[in-house]
């Protein structure tokens, strides 16, 4: 082995464990434990981080940015209407936007090839965002998105700005979303099993 | 040359050539054009396609595709809060979404170590998304998308689900998120000039 094949295996070696320890842990993902595990026994692929998609409602400060933000809520599960009314009703400050974010998630290859390989299942699964976002000798890490989004401030200094009637429609939409994801999660695992070696 | 310096080469002169007449005919998108001017005068990269932030009011069939589905209304620009009003009034089916979408820009190389150069200089500008999403021989694609986002239902059924003034708000954010929008093709273009040959 060369320095490049060792230096990939002990990443790979490293993920599989933090992978492994939070499964036992249950802090996992768990709508994406069977794809991981998968990706774990592979000989050519690691996942390092991944999320099936989540409803927020995040206090953004004035400049918008997520860092220094607080997650005022963060469910990776469907919703109920009255749990984000509810949430709502407490205070805050800041802007609260209501969020529905995609899944995600991070795999890594050791050379082009099989980065290409993984490239074509996730294209194959519909899942149309995601490219190369670190690409060294030995190391290729990928980025998979999906694009199911809601992204609306819904409070702001204070103030709810809609009627719970909207923000339950919202919901809904949310909810829908969120199972949609799911779907997207297990069309990439049946790509992942038959592509990646 | 050989055959994939030259297959780069015709496909990086097709790309200025169609630039070039989208510029002369005034299609191109104005906010882009001293970045894809500059980037067509390098000796590696070029640009395919690029969209500096759109305001639009879509109009979703059931599967909620964007295939099938319409722009209602689609604006370049900032928008005032009556023009989107009064097009919520119009005749419509399916369900309208109000959504800010961010800068897209797809640029190509002709090689991995290029294809760092250009993923460097997005990082410096503080451009989180962005990947390489066709890596070939003598061509690589790559993908660069803004974060900044609006995207909500607004009308489902004939009915406009929102008061006029939380649709002003919601108008209000997105036209600062196109400001900031044409600040990150700014930082780009900046970064671009110090790192593509």
């Amino acid at each position: 082995m060369n320095s490049e094949e060792t230096r990939f295996g002990m990443t790979k070696k490293r993920h599989a464990e933090t992978f492994e320890k939070a499964v036992k842990e249950k802090k996992a993902d768990e709508a994406f434990i069977p794809l991981c595990s998968f990706v774990a026994k592979t000989k050519n692929f690691f996942t390092s981080s991944c999320c099936s998609g989540r409803i927020l409602l995040l206090e953004l400060q004035k400049d918008e940015k997520k860092l220094g933000s607080n997650f005022h809520r963060k469910w990776h599960r469907q919703v109920k209407p009255e749990e984000a009314w509810n949430a709502l009703q407490e205070n805050t400050s800041g802007e609260i936007w209501f969020k529905m974010e995609p899944l995600i998630l991070h795999l890594g290859t050791n050379n082009l090839e099989n980065a290409n390989i993984a490239l074509g299942a996730m294209k194959r699964a519909g899942v149309k965002r995601g490219g190369i976002i670190v690409a060294k000798p030995g190391k290729f890490l990928f980025e998979i998105e999906g694009t199911q989004r809601i992204s609306v401030p819904v409070k702001s200094n204070g103030k709810i700005l809609l009627e719970k009637k909207f923000l339950d429609f919202l919901v809904k939409r949310a909810n829908e979303k969120m199972k949609k994801n799911g779907k997207a999660i297990k069309r990439l695992e049946k790509e992942f099993r038959k592509a990646l070696k």
